[in-house]
Parts: C-alpha cells; structure tokens; sequence
C-alpha cells in the first residue's frame, strides 16, 4: 500500500487521486466539501483520504488554525503538510541551469543558477548532479524528504517516456533524459516541455486553478503557449499545440526561420526585435538592453518596434481566445521585463481582435522570475507523486 | 426503465452511455472488443447491452451477416437496427427551412426544403410545424417511431436551456426556441450553433470517429469552426470557441464588421469575396455566381481575389493546427461550391503557415452539400437519446 519512495504515485485509486488534487490544489476543503464537488459518497472521500493521513502528506486542520467563514464549524478541513515531501525542479538552458527545491505545495525553498559552459549531454548531467547534491545537502536538509525531480526544456518532449525528441537551442535530438538523469542524481525523473511544465504550476498551484480552460503565454526568445482545454493540457495529435508564436498575423510581415510569414515570433520574439531595432538606429550592435533602455526614454523609433512587437502578441492572444476561448489568460515570460513597453499593445491588439464576448476574458500580463521556470519543473514532479 | 419516449435519454448508466456511444458510433463490435475498449468487464458490457437489445436499439449480427476478418469467430457483434427510431433535423436560414429525417446512424432517409418569407419567430414555427409534419406524415411512414427534433441555428445558442440567446442572420435575441418547437411540433428539442451540430455530426458519423481532436472548418457566408478537443467539443468560457473567421491574418488587411482587422471572415467570407470582385471588374452588381464564373474562365484579377481567400483561410487553419493540433481537419461549407477556385490556395497557405509536424495533419477540403447542416441537426438529437 505505502509505495516506494519516488517510483510510482501515492494515490491507488481515482477516488484518491481526486481528493488529493482537490486538497493540493484549492485545499483546505472539508470531507463534505470534497465529497459535493467530486460527487464522491462522504465514505468514499473519508476511506480515500485515512491513507494520505497516516501516510503524512494530509492533516486535519486545528480549530485554532481554522479562519473565516467556516471557522465555527464543526467539519475538520484537510490540508496539505506542505513539508512532507520536497521536490527538485530544473530549467535548462543553453547557457545555465536554474534550480529549486519546492514543498509539496509548490512553494520554493531554496535556488541556485549554475552556468554551463557547453550543451554536450554528459556535460549538463554532470552538472546537474552537482546542483541537485547542492541543492540537497545545503543548510536545508531536504535530501532524506526529497525522491522526485522534474526537469523542463524547451523543444519537443515526450513526457511519457522521458525521451528530448528535439530541442533546438540546446542541440540536443533523441536524448533519453529521464533515464540518464535518474543515474545521475539517483532520484525518480519527470521530463516535460519548458512551457508545458510552466502552465502545470499556474494550473495546479497558480491562476489557472478550477478553471475548466486556461492559456498561458511565454513572450521572450520564443513565443509560446500553454493551454488547458475542458480541464487537460492540450498535447497536440502530432507533438504540436500552443505554437502561438507561429501563427501568421500580417501578411506581409517578415519571414519566419520555421518557414512561414508574418509569425508573432518573427516580429515580437527577443531576435526580432533586436533586428528591427539595429535597422531603425543603424546600430549594428545594439542589444535588447539597449534597445529596451532607448525606448524608455523616448525614441520613437524604437518605441515603434515595441509597439509593433506588443499588437502582434495582443492578436495572437485574441486568436486563442476566439479559438477556444480559455477562462483566463496569463502573459508572462522574461521579455516581460519589458513590460511597461510591451503591455498596452497587447492589450489593444487583443480589445480589438477578440471577437464578441471573448474580449472579456480577462489577461493578467507579468514578468517571470527566471526561477519560476524551475518551479514549474517541480510542479510537474509534483504531479507525477499524485498520479503517474 | 423504459423511459418515455423523447422525454430522457435512453441509458441509465454511464456504463450504458458508453457502450451504446461506440456501438453507434463504431460498430458493429463484438462484447469482447467493447470491453477492452471501454475498461468494463465482459459482465458489465452484457449488463449494459442487454436493454438496449430487449428495446430494439441494438441488435446481435447473425452469422450470415458478418463479414471480414471475425467472420469466422463465434462471437456476435452487436450493432446498431438504425430504423428502430428516425429524427427530424432541421437548419433554419434566414431565407428557408432545411429539414431531414435521419434514422440512429444518421443517414439521411428523406428531405424537404422550404422558403421562408420573413424571419419572425411566430412565421418560422409555423413552418418548421409544417414541415416537420410533411415530412413525418409522407409516404416513409416515419411518424410513430419519431420523437425527436434537432434545430441548426446560427450564432450564439445555449443548447442546456435552448435559448437562442443571438442570431445576427435572423435577427433573433433572447429566444426560448426549444420551448417553442416542442410546443410546435409536439417533439422533445434540442437547439444546437448549426457549426457545433456539423461537428458533431463528423465526430459521431463521419471523419471525426474515434479522433481524440477534431476541427471542421466551414466556408460561406461566414468561416466557422467546430473543435473537438480531449474528446470534447470546445464551447469556449464566454460562449465563443471556433471564430476562425476572426483571426487577424493580415495587419493591414480590411476592416470587418466585428471590429477588428485583416480578419480571415474579411477577406475570404462570400460577401467580402463579392466586394472585392466588384472592384476588380469594376461591376456594382456583380454576384458571387458571376465572380465564380468569371475566375473559371481565367479572369486573372477576380483568380487573385479567390487566391487572396483560399490563403487566408490556410493560414486560419494553420493557426487551429499550431495552437490545438488536432487529429485532421475538415474544411467544407456552402463556399466550396467553388472548391476547385480555393482549395490549392487553401493548402498551400496551411502547408506554409503549419509549424513543424503540425503540417502532417490531414486536411479533407471538400463540398458541403446543403442538406448536411440538417442532418448536423438530427445527429445532435441522436446524441440527446444516448445522454442527455
């Protein structure tokens, strides 16, 4: 009954995966809350969660603890004891990896950056045992509470079975992570998208939770999206969804590296905007820095391209929207860093695309701390305990 | 347990739901197959079919009808006895009544066109009564085994209440139609967006079988899309999912009615094809029969104006192709009347626009005769008798 640290999920039947999820995400709920919404028998919710009690990772709440509308009452909520288990989440990039270590409820205990001097496989491996043992063996003493890993790339990845089909900045094509990675650092690996895992911890532990649909959209080197439809992550039939950064949107906008025209990436990614902006200052070596630093005060020129770059993101949003029409957008991503540049152009680019009532769904725009990327990473680590 | 005719769906468990759904949709299937397909036990499958047999509704194949690979075996598919029950389906224009009468697998058995001379609620429910009773009342004999009718309807419809909440076409807001129809015709109603009916038609009886995602995309008056994703169809959080026909492709394309910009419906929908034709010939009047006409006999100016449509329309498609990916996409609609016109143009803007494997999806670009929104029509209520 009790499993194996790290080799499979904790939950052995639907019913204990759901009330589970439910406390994890949207807890502390009572037994006969959970049971009304789960449409679950006030038996089966209490026999689902005896396990998850005895095995730690539920608690009843304290009268003491309890506040609000509820606190009178006599029902005993179940929460999550957030420091039963921990978790390590890793975001790969071409340059450094960035690392945390998360509570069962996603909150993030403890980061480091580690800059990689090259992208070979073995190297990055390498590495990332040493910033997992780092990480572990720290003033924190998580290592004997921590089994579980979760690893984000950019590119194309299969989940299931661990396998980087295809992840172009990092070079890499075919390479088995999950099962090298778990020689590597000796813990259980969960391999996802970069993007994928980000709309895992917004769904699971962030905005998107309790909504049916939800879409969240990356803005820096690529334009990405994540999206939940009628409550799963849109996967695609051939490896493809949320590719919100190629979708064409002025017909006669520059040409794409991935072979189309007028892509939302080949206007608004962090390269073309450098472009244009060297084309508009005739500064062959401006940076983004630079070009985000001349926009603040005041060219014009380059204020056009932010511009520009914020209306082509706001209709590939509107396109989303009057698509499936999610229940909230988020707008996130490090060239948000940017944001006061970019923000009231997506939105009038949006406003005046999203058709009918979908231009109600409400956008929250942000920037992304860069470790968010690594807390989604262990989010879907997260999930991989509750259910394999 | 037998339920009243029309007035409840035909299954009492999600069990029955689901094995009558894939032998309707799949069958004939043997119990075995069924099983293992479901998750059931062979018990519960014979549970599940067995008053779905003593009502008429399924069928054990004899031995002499079997065909195929399993001709040899013992085991008895089950199949659907498609005349057990008819259903009426009906699409309401704003110039004229569409109506068939289907039997259980969606075959069309009879059809009936009638003219309408205006567009008030009062007038079309005296003809739907008319029409509905013309065509149950002829020489088919459909009467006694008829209990249902579907109603195709363009724009915003909520099909739990069937309220047709706006129909820009028809002029109608806020209209309890399904109340109104049942009163008409003495028939239990489901009211259905004529796009979602046409999806759901494909997703229960035509290339949508079995296809975990789905898109139909139909070309006309309007550029409409249904979307089956997870296995759902998408209604969209704020009642809009599927507007195609307004993502902005081209940023300084024309203006479209919605307000936005270089909308897909704005370039390749028949009003904006006519308009554009009318400039290119300089002739106010001409029509889009004229337009077709003229194109098919090499006018290169109004070829250019279809070019201009079909590539909007890829580029549209490819946009449900990189953000969804679903399985294949259907592309029809009363425009492709003039398929041979759009159709290259069609592929050739997905085939440029469709990023990555998101291109291997199938695309079926083909005519949609005009009896199919009705028949979309009868299948939604075929879905109302198997859950409502």
């Amino acid at each position: 009954m009790f499993p194996e640290p790290g080799t499979s999920s904790l939950t052995a039947t639907p019913a204990a995966t759901a009330v589970f999820t439910a406390v994890l995400t949207e807890g502390p709920l009572s037994r006969v809350t959970l049971a009304r919404r789960l449409g679950l028998s006030s038996a089966a919710v209490t026999k689902a969660a005896r396990p998850l009690i005895e095995m730690g990772y539920l608690r009843e709440l304290a009268a003491t603890e309890r506040t609000g509308p509820g606190a009178g009452r006599p029902a005993s909520p179940l929460a999550v004891q957030a420091d039963r288990e921990f978790f390590v989440g890793v975001k790969i990039t071409a340059d450094e990896l960035i690392g945390v270590v998360c509570d069962l409820c996603a909150e993030v205990r403890t980061a480091a950056h580690r800059p990689l001097s090259g992208t070979g496989v073995g190297d990055v491996l390498a590495e990332i045992g040493r910033l997992v043992g780092d990480l572990l063996d720290g003033p924190g003493g998580y290592r004997d509470r921590t089994h579980r890993l979760g690893l984000a790339v950019s590119g194309d990845v299969d989940r299931t079975t661990g396998l980087v089909r295809y992840s172009p900045f990092l070079h890499w094509r075919d390479v088995p992570l999950r099962e090298r990675a778990a020689s590597a650092t000796g813990l259980a690996v969960t391999v996802e998208n970069d993007v994928k895992a980000l709309t895992t911890a917004e769904q699971w532990f962030g905005e998107g939770v309790g909504a049916e649909s939800f879409a969240l959209v990356t803005v820096g080197t690529g334009i990405g999206c994540g999206l939940v439809v009628n409550g799963r992550l849109v996967s695609g039939s051939y490896g493809v969804a949320g590719e919100i950064g190629h979708i064409g949107v002025d017909a006669d906008g520059p040409e794409c590296h991935c072979g189309g025209r007028g892509c939302v990436e080949a206007i608004a990614g962090t390269e073309a905007i450098v472009r244009q902006a060297r084309d508009r200052s005739g500064r062959p070596d401006l940076t983004i820095d630079d070009a985000v630093a001349l926009a603040r005060r005041g060219d014009e020129g380059i204020g056009a391209v932010f511009a520009r770059a914020g209306n082509a993101i706001g209709i590939g949003i509107a396109a989303v929207a009057n698509l499936v029409g999610p229940a909230r957008i988020v707008v996130s991503g490090e060239g948000l860093a940017a944001y006061d540049l970019f923000e009231p152009h997506i939105r009038a680019g949006f406003e005046r695309q999203a058709f009918g009532a979908a231009v109600q769904c409400p956008l929250s725009i942000r920037p992304l701390p860069f470790e968010e990327w690594a807390r989604g990473a262990a989010a879907v680590s997260i999930q991989t305990l509750v259910a394999s």
